[in-house]
């Protein structure tokens, strides 16, 4: 007789719920978002949205409508009524008995869930801690799936080091991106805000295009290019982009001190600016 | 308040039942086995269990003893009472609001899954075909993760192709394994068996330990090097090695016949083998 094991209790195959055979915990086969609101107003929707829609599309998972996902993100932000909210979803291909290859017409899994955004006003007046790790991460990071062992086992390598993040170096010696974020620097003499550029490396973040953005405004020019850790280290600003904490100063990196080992001058300026912008795109959308 | 959906259906955050927030969902933060057994003999139990361990080790899951998954192992064996069974095991790190970060101390996850083995009995008889696909997967493929959507991305495309397998080959054009199985060559002239040395690009498989076992008694020489896939079109024979059907012969490498299309004999000689050592294993043990 075929049966499954939860645990220690032994149940027949046949009375597993969907919850049990979920493609999502057998294979990572699915995709996610984060989103934040801000002051009751969810930030940069659409650009999730499209990204989740790619993403869907590049692993192949069907019948979930973005519409449908707008519907149950707003359904689920209203009936939370937590202004600023952090909102997590993903789709999975479905739920079958396991196997490589899923039934054709499969019904995906969407979950969702939404509590309050943590309070990053620390981080920001006071920056954090970084450490880099070996960037083990597979091929398709434009893909934002839910195979995030790689990026687990190196936050938690940072998190021993009492660093709020790990920096991830790939295998010719280059920062890629953060565990869970975008990585910049600022070069204060050169007037450069640098980044890794976009590729199959890093995740197209969401944050890190409104980041160049408010950059556009300022002195600043914005620099595509890939840096070492000894490069970063000898910059004169590095922050993090992470949509639920948008800018988030970098004050130590493997140790050493970056700057004066307070959140820099021109990265500030980009806190505020970031802010800005979120206010107006609030209001552009009452106006709408 | 914090809420999530399951699907359409909003609930409250704190009513979530474990099985929605297991961090194997959310990373795929654990790793598994497939056992099977022959003839009523789980077979090679202790070298997947060594192995488990080693995974659980490598991404630190605590709290789980192999003593403890052998004797589940062995209920769930007992209990289905299947003599040809597939047994599937994992553990994930715990469940939890989704956070990279485990919380200290928490508690595995264990889920098992027990039905019949596929009988492979014509597949050993005609062989399969195989395609090539990028080899995307994560730089510790030695830890046997739920990490596995680039192996069914993989798997997908083969069987669109009406493969059986898929054959990863890696960015020097290399191959390293098939999407879940390890892959061998025989060069009939040189009489030499020829697989992919171990290293963090390919799965210790159980498998190949065994067939590489078996190989000894007979002529053929274990060649421990990576081919290409121009390489494996030009080899005399084929096959894959996997714990569910043991060794099954290519006799199709995207598109192209091997040998005459049908499974060679040195691969037949080293499938009869295999059996022959199954049913020694099986009366060494229970004379033990």
């Amino acid at each position: 007789m075929d049966l499954a094991m939860i645990g220690k209790r032994i149940v027949k195959f046949e009375e597993l719920g969907p919850e049990y055979l979920d493609r999502g915990t057998f294979f990572g086969d699915g995709v996610y978002e984060v989103i934040r609101s801000y002051d009751g107003h969810i930030f940069a929707l659409e650009d999730h949205l499209a990204r989740f829609a790619r993403s869907m599309q590049e692993i192949g998972i069907q019948g979930l409508t973005i519409k449908e996902v707008r519907t149950r993100v707003f359904r689920a932000f209203m009936e939370a009524d937590l202004p600023n909210a952090k909102i997590y979803f993903h789709v999975t291909r479905g739920s079958e008995p396991r196997n490589h290859t899923a039934k054709e017409g499969l019904k995906p899994n969407f979950f969702l869930t939404i509590g309050s955004a943590p309070d990053s006003s620390q981080d920001k007046e006071q920056g954090v801690s970084v450490s880099t790790f070996p960037d083990w991460r597979w091929k398709r990071c434009d893909i934002k799936s839910l195979n995030l062992l790689p990026n687990v086992l190196a936050r938690m390598n940072a998190v021993k080091k009492n660093c709020a993040e790990a920096i991830l170096v790939d295998d010719s010696g280059e920062i890629t991106e953060g565990s869970g974020s975008a990585f910049f620097a600022i070069d204060a003499k050169r007037k450069e805000l640098i980044t890794r550029p976009l590729g199959h490396e890093i995740l197209p973040s969401i944050t890190r295009q409104h980041v160049i953005r408010v950059a556009e405004g300022t002195e600043l020019k914005v620099v595509e290019r890939a840096i070492t850790p000894a490069d970063a280290v000898q910059t004169d600003e590095l922050f993090l982009a992470v949509t639920t904490k948008d800018i988030v100063p970098v004050v130590r990196f493997d140790g050493r001190l970056i700057g004066d080992g307070m959140p820099g001058l021109l990265t500030k300026i980009l806190i505020d600016r970031f802010a800005v912008m979120v206010r107006r795109s609030q209001k552009s959308e009452l106006s709408a």
